[in-house]
């Protein structure tokens, strides 16, 4: 191993090596005018109406390259879709990179480009950044924060206290795709499937969504603690009572054979491009409509409604055994999952 | 060691055990009716006029609680200053945590009531953040990322392309504090030492030089890489010389010996609570001792000039050999120094 060609403490002391990983690896990938006048924070025209969205994710995915992408396109994707589901226009991202000393920079630099590309299809600028590496065993290869912010254009509100009785609720596709992929290419789990990670932005569906129908109450990603999670949070804060049938959850045939194997619940399972959305009755059907005519959401069914069950309280209907209570799962499935 | 006094990995998996740590530990610590909406990304109304700024900076510092400060106050004045320099006011913070598996949920809290103490007194809220858990020994206790967005008033711009021959360098106090007080507490290093870390927020140290001056050219707070990076990183981009003089430069006796032990240059270590400003010749005066008038200022000092010298060079001159040719330091002296 070249010294060269592999990450040293010397690239995060701030002096010289930090300032070639700038101009050689950094700089070449994100290129755009904000980020080239080096300064400590990026200056920003703040929008003349509506809000701004902040979000905030750090990603610590292993393995770091999996079926459907890596842990730079899914940095991007992963804030990405945190804002376009607070009803937010994803605009620009900063990046904040832990590195452990030895990192190949051929694989960082495989990696930023990933996160390039990924941006520019979201259609946001990575604006600041920051780098630190720390000395061998002190982190495991490579975490990306990726902070955001969006504009929420006047007159969408999307928040949970805005659901009421008979809302309905749309899954925008299938479940568990990204937890499965990544659990079957952990070291010692390897299996042989073909099931690849949802992983991709949302903003392009939540626009069309909002062009449908701008009332839509409310939007959330699912993604570690799965569908289960999401719609027991949503649940807790609105205080309203949810009742989904598992029928109608859409599942691919690849992954509800590994999740029965390994005695997973897909409604558990992690998510890096699906949404669940909470619309007004009377607009249902259009909103489907729009999700259909766009590539992520050609899956998209309803799944549920809100209402027929106690206050705070997630039931699906299942096929054999009646209503059946869904709580958040209590320990953690799948680690390092995102 | 019981159970449910440490950080396991159900804590990052986004169910029940998540949810707990945030209602626990973060909510009450962090309270604020933007967080409290637990939606995945805050709202946030944006200024009428001026900027946005936006920052961010990963913290790893290595040991967690050192003299005069924490990872946590650390977190929060190293953003809060990345947008002071830049001529914002510091309003919003995202706070994402990476922690090992095994970390103790009393140190945890002693972190995040540090990080809710500075935040206070820096009038910035933490409004949305983020927890992974990575299994023992996939990172080193605790990392935090904080980024931040500030609003710049209008007709503030500071950046390094206004600086002009003639300007005066000012800085705001004594150097080295924060790299040496973290180094004496290194495990093998240790030293008998009264030298306290300089982390301190210096929004209102900015806000009264440019009440003072609003045409300040330039400002940066030399953290990594000390104030050799920062000169020469804004020489660079200026395309002037800079000329400072040894003997202005303050540094505390103890900082000096502990220095000259190790065979360390006060200019390349590390500061969290010092700023370097470039001022138009006129108004130096006038900014220096609106400087002196806040208690992060009282040492502060002229120490240079811009022009005497090619440019885009960091010239110094010292006591006894004449002018010394400054350059960013080439490796790390002091890995996980912030």
């Amino acid at each position: 191993m070249k010294r060269a060609d592999h990450i040293t403490l010397a690239h995060g002391g701030g002096g010289q090596a930090s300032g070639e990983l700038m101009k050689n690896v950094f700089l070449p990938a994100f290129k755009n005018p904000l980020l080239e006048t080096l300064s400590d924070g990026a200056l920003i025209d703040p929008p003349k109406r509506g809000k701004l969205a902040f979000s905030t994710d750090t990603f610590v995915i292993d393995p770091i390259f999996f079926p459907g992408g890596d842990i730079g396109s899914l940095s991007v994707h992963g804030t990405v879709n945190d804002l376009a589901v607070s009803g937010a226009i994803p605009k620009y991202l900063s990046a904040g990179f832990v590195i452990e000393e030895g990192f190949s920079i051929a694989e960082l630099k495989k990696i930023v480009a990933s996160m390039a590309e990924a941006a520019k299809n979201c259609g946001v600028s990575i604006v600041t950044g920051d780098t630190k590496v720390v000395p061998k065993g002190h982190a495991d290869k490579l975490f990306i924060n990726t902070t955001g912010i969006g504009f929420v254009p006047e007159g969408i509100d999307i928040s949970a206290k805005n659901i009421i009785d008979g809302d309905i609720v749309i899954l925008s596709g299938t479940i568990g795709d990204h937890g499965t992929a990544v659990l079957t290419r952990r070291k010692g789990l390897e299996f042989d499937t073909e099931i690849v990670s949802d992983s991709t932005p949302l903003n392009s569906l939540v626009e069309a969504m909002l062009k449908a129908e701008p009332n839509i109450r409310m939007m959330r990603d699912p993604t570690r603690g799965g569908l289960s999670a999401s719609l027991c949070e949503i649940a807790s804060i609105s205080g309203k009572g949810i009742v989904i049938e598992e029928a109608l959850i859409p599942v691919s045939v690849a992954v509800r054979s590994v999740c029965e194997i390994l005695g997973l619940d897909p409604i558990h399972v992690a998510n890096e491009g699906k949404l669940v959305a909470f619309v007004p009755s009377d607009s249902a059907e259009n909103v489907l409509k729009a999700m259909k005519k766009v590539a992520c959401g050609k899956e998209a069914s309803i799944i549920g409604r809100v209402g027929g069950c106690p206050a705070g309280r997630v039931e699906m209907k299942t096929s054999f055994i009646g209503n059946r209570i869904i709580e958040p799962v209590i320990g953690d499935q799948l680690p390092r999952i995102c």
